[in-house]
């Protein structure tokens, strides 16, 4: 089993700097790029594209609803062809760059509010893969690795689209597979070690423990790393230690 | 030579709509989208592209500052890479909604105060040709007929680019080849069959009467026409007739 | 028992018009003016805030969440310190230009999504009512008419706020007070003069009918009337005679 | 002469950061509070004028040209009655948390490309003379001291409006007054103790040397400051001691 590491890369905008692109570019494997209605612009998108294909990492898209204020966070009610549409838009902004470089979008991986309501609204998800299904069915999507997964496959299919399971190295798991709610105070691994242990794990034998120590087995292809603290590039490069 | 008809079209934004475009489709021949930084959004720019498309009208990109409370009549000072990038983003967005239809991006017309920089400054106009270039080079580039398009071509051939030169059917232009300033009360020709007149002396002979009765000869591709007002259908098929 | 008429206005944005405010101004006792959220811009708000002194009209503030390419009727989950924020962005906007026309925000009137929210969620009642407090004691709050009005107006006391309730005058209401779904058939009263009827009902007897042709016995001080259709200036005058 | 120290404050947007405010504040005098059009947000504004009121810091407004991808760096070439309609709109916006916090504003600076637009152009000058004057003729406008001082206070008189004269602490200044064009090398005064020792001589003999050793004799309210750097607060503090 070969994990990638896929981190949110390009989330500038204008003046205002996010993250330690620069420094982690070349340590992950995909780099999820803002398209402009969450974080980003035309110039940053530019850079970001330029940066990712210089250590040959992966691109992926990372549209979002258009929320610059709320960093898209906060849930908007869309109707489906909306959503389609945003995200036909994101994509074709972003492939605009790519091209431009000489490289192309190989996933989508939809960020914040959006993410979370792919996963809890099936129309919404269907709306994503559709609009994906439109522009390029070689582009895959990205989404939470959970024991439905085979159930989120089945539906991806019929629009002739593949999945990419993720799981967050250092979010503690309910039994069902869902997150432990950021509200509750174990809802992150603080312990850099027990997440590498985890990891370990997951990778050796196919499973992380839930918040009530059950086991729960997880289909991953990549691990979601953050770049925008300080920390994060050593973190970094333990996890890769643990995935070796 | 074939004289072929461009509007501005897919200019509604949100809630707020702009121009006849379902009338007006079906009578022209090229239709300069809005790519959501002037006018227009995601949703519309879906449902222009469809409705260009029924129609067989050939799609153009119609960039702009990013400016939609100005709707890009403002100009804005931006650096070369700015202009690059803006133009590259805006493209590749409306270049998703034509991937979705099974169609494709003709040709590139900038709007408003980004497409007079473009004629007044040679750097704007190289910025925007690199951009249309490194996206894809069949992309045409449409700017305003006058006595020195050679000069405009043979900067245009050192990126692999080829013009359009448009024409507008309903301005005097001084002998220069440039257009009267509209501060002047004679900058529009409101009069419709002298337009029609013109438009014929034009196709026939090649030229068109300055505003000081010379003859002016301009290359011409195609006549920019309007669809915002309510006479602007009559005039369109008075002009197509013009045109036979 | 005086029943005043209110309408929004000001919801034009940039080039973009909406609505015949010229021709409505002047028939209506109450404008709820656009702030540059859901719709306006500076500018607008500049012309709006005059055209309503010019005739007389009491000017009331309707402010939205950010979301021009929705209009405003797509719900955004905001927290609380974020609606109060925004609240008071859009009234000091609105009571600059108030203030250098001589003329004051006499009320507030939120838009679309948030006066849905605000109608549902206590927590979002009292920010907006925390925002206003805040800012000026004198200025009232109008929310939807019910018979749960009691219930509002106790907490706005608390803030020390006064409520104004409003009806609609085309709508149909169910048993309880709530406004029929805008998905059902019935949800607006087409004919005109029963719509006229309902009012004069309403100022005469203090009820109007539910679609289950009960009484439904409502404070009123003001009739929510549209400006943005053809019909609407007759049918406005049309109201003013059954208001007499 | 009692010179006060002014500094752009509250220019985060949303998520990303700008600035040391927490840290500066307690050492400034009047704090530049950026209202939505080039930084800032609702809630950001909120802050701001909490954490100013806290240090009991004189507040200014710092409106700007719309324009937050370009950070207000960027001139728009707008109408006067546009500029004069975002100063009010800006205004009136900081006003309202002034408002809610017990306060109010003091002084208007504006951002970026309108501040140099204002100090270039006579009309842009009066347009926002304008604003100011018919939203509160107590609050004054800060200026670029220079030799000409006299003609725009003859100007803003007229207006009913107090200038404020500010001298930028750190850059070179030809011998007309003009700031030295940040293109040249010796453009800003690395050199902290230099500094400290050109305001110690602007204090007491009231002139600094031009970049060609000439006495400029500069009025001076207020000196402005940085405070987006990491050195920035200890700069900060050497000038204040050189202004004891």
């Amino acid at each position: 089993m070969n994990i990638r590491l896929n981190c949110d890369m390009g989330e500038s905008f204008g003046i205002w700097k996010m993250g330690y692109d620069e420094q982690i570019m070349p340590y992950i494997d995909m780099a999820n790029l803002a398209c402009g209605f969450h974080a980003s612009d035309a110039l940053t998108m530019n850079k970001s594209v330029a940066l990712a294909k210089k250590y040959n990492v992966t691109l992926g898209a990372h549209p979002a609803y258009q929320d610059l204020v709320g960093f898209g966070r906060r849930s908007i009610r869309c109707s489906l062809e909306e959503i389609k549409s945003i995200i036909l838009y994101q994509l074709g902004a972003l492939n605009a760059f790519c091209k431009a470089h000489g490289t192309g979008i190989s996933y989508v991986k939809p960020h914040g509010a959006l993410y979370n309501d792919m996963m809890k609204d099936e129309n919404i998800f269907k709306a994503i893969l559709s609009a994906i299904s439109s522009f390029d069915k070689n582009i895959k999507l990205m989404i939470l690795s959970s024991p439905k997964n085979e159930s989120y496959k089945h539906t991806a299919m019929f629009y002739g689209i593949n999945l990419l399971y993720e799981v967050f190295a250092d979010r503690n798991y309910n039994d069902d597979g869902t997150l432990v709610s950021r509200i509750r105070d174990d809802a992150v691994i603080q312990d850099e070690l027990e997440v590498a242990q985890r990891i370990s794990t997951l990778k050796e034998k196919g499973y992380i423990l839930s918040v009530n120590n059950n086991r729960l087995f997880l289909e991953v292809d990549s691990l979601c790393v953050h770049g925008d603290n300080e920390k994060a590039l050593d973190f970094i490069k333990l996890l890769r230690k643990a995935l070796i």
